[in-house]
């Protein structure tokens, strides 16, 4: 895809994060974007994320699910404001909880899709639901809520 | 401690794990073990483990809780069957389920540890309640639904 990743948006500070970090040079740098009013992702898992063999760990999947939703967050937040999310104030989302259903084993060593729809916006709380897929089918459903980053755990402006 | 963890008694084939394998160089190695009725362990984050600045990634914890909740199910299927963990067939759980609610953020820097209690055990199914301590604070709380892995999935005997 062309346009820029949510993730790409986020300031210096903000982009260390180990699930999606640019910045991140051992972190996963997952990527997340716009497909209508769904949010999508996709990783392919490396040979060590592995649970038994053969299948992906679900921790891995858990924390791909984690990033891709609290970027989801706050690309929905921006848009609820109908602003870009290069413009200011920043606003950035961190998980209060998650949930994940792993539906079938992930198979290692193919893309995998995560496709996320917003449920719910309100003030500081955004809820996101997602679905997993590898080789079109569901294998793991996900659902976080996302608060905003309470002023005080922000770095101070660069 | 000087007793063996949980993970030291899987056998080769299913000590790949990301989470928890002894033989994967990339993965996190937990170790898990009994204290009384609870299990536990502790872990001390990379820096690079990082959410915002001076704050673990939430992936991380989930991964935590999530290997350490399969391991303690496996060790209570065990000692639930009076047996220990080296003694055949040998019992292995994966996630069914996974839900964490962050309480607070949790510091990077310091040792975690995840206290766990065995919250039911069924048939095939192992519920594993956890609190996840940085400096003497619950910064998390977990639990998982663990499921025993089906024959099919399982490596052949080696």
């Amino acid at each position: 895809m062309a346009e820029k990743a949510f993730q790409d948006y986020y300031r210096e500070e903000y982009s260390h994060c180990y699930g999606c970090g640019r910045l991140n040079d051992h972190g996963l740098q997952i990527k997340s974007y716009w497909d209508g009013d769904e949010t999508v992702t996709t990783f392919t898992p490396k040979a060590y994320h592995i649970a038994i063999p053969g299948y992906v760990y679900g921790g891995l999947i858990a924390s791909l699910i984690d990033c891709h939703s609290t970027g989801s967050a706050a690309a929905a937040a921006y848009r609820a404001e109908g602003r870009s999310m290069d413009s200011e104030p920043p606003l950035r989302f961190l998980t209060a909880a998650l949930h994940v259903d792993y539906v079938r084993p992930t198979p290692l060593g193919v893309a995998l899709e995560i496709r996320s729809q917003i449920k719910e916006i309100k003030d500081r709380k955004v809820i996101v639901s997602s679905e997993l897929y590898a080789e079109g089918e569901v294998c793991a459903r996900g659902e976080v809520v996302a608060v905003r980053v309470p002023e005080h755990l922000l770095p101070s402006e660069s």
